[in-house]
């Protein structure tokens, strides 16, 4: 089961569709987390769609108080998320706009870091 | 939307179950990275059962390297994670197990902080 993982893609257990998951976390400026899900709730329509026709699915972002980081948490279908998203002038848009909360790369980007899974059970 | 999720049960999209997503942090003593993955890829076969009947899909732990910083995301479908798991004899047998290489308390249940959720997007 572990060592089938590790050579054939990863199914959804209920479409049968296939994809990976990934998490990664993202830094919040201190005393912005009523901000933050504020604009997130609002998510620009174009984004959210966007988003969605690239396969990204059960998109999760939570925050550690203690320490203003973001956990991010996501579902890819397909060769979802290959496409790079980061040059789309929506997300650029979504980038400029959120840049005075988060911690970002010089092209607006929130810095992001990729987090290694330790163990699933689906 | 983000009103009716506040006051209506949330259904998984696909199986259309209700469920409820929950993600906490915990954290790992310096240096066990390998060996917390090792000991999950073992996990108890009775846990596994044990979390499956009691409702938990999709978990999934991720580690942030950079603090040690365990970071765990799951669904729980129906009433899951209701039931007080950790008074099961099986539960408390993997505390103990796992205690040497993680922050606990002193039942040996590993020290747990709930993260809120600042966006979902299915």
């Amino acid at each position: 089961m572990q060592i089938s993982r590790i050579f054939a893609p990863i199914t959804n257990p209920q479409t049968h569709i296939p994809m990976r998951r990934e998490a990664f976390k993202m830094f919040l400026n201190p005393g912005q987390k009523e901000e933050y899900k504020r604009r997130h709730a609002n998510l620009f329509p174009e984004l959210r769609r966007l988003l969605s026709e690239s396969g990204v699915r059960n998109y999760s972002i939570y925050l550690d108080e203690d320490t203003n980081t973001l956990y991010a948490y996501q579902e890819l279908e397909g060769d979802g998320g290959s496409q790079d998203l980061g040059a789309t002038e929506i997300c650029q848009k979504w980038w400029a706009y959120m840049a005075d909360i988060m911690k970002t790369n010089p092209d607006n980007s929130p810095v992001s870091i990729p987090l290694p899974e330790m163990f699933h059970m689906d």
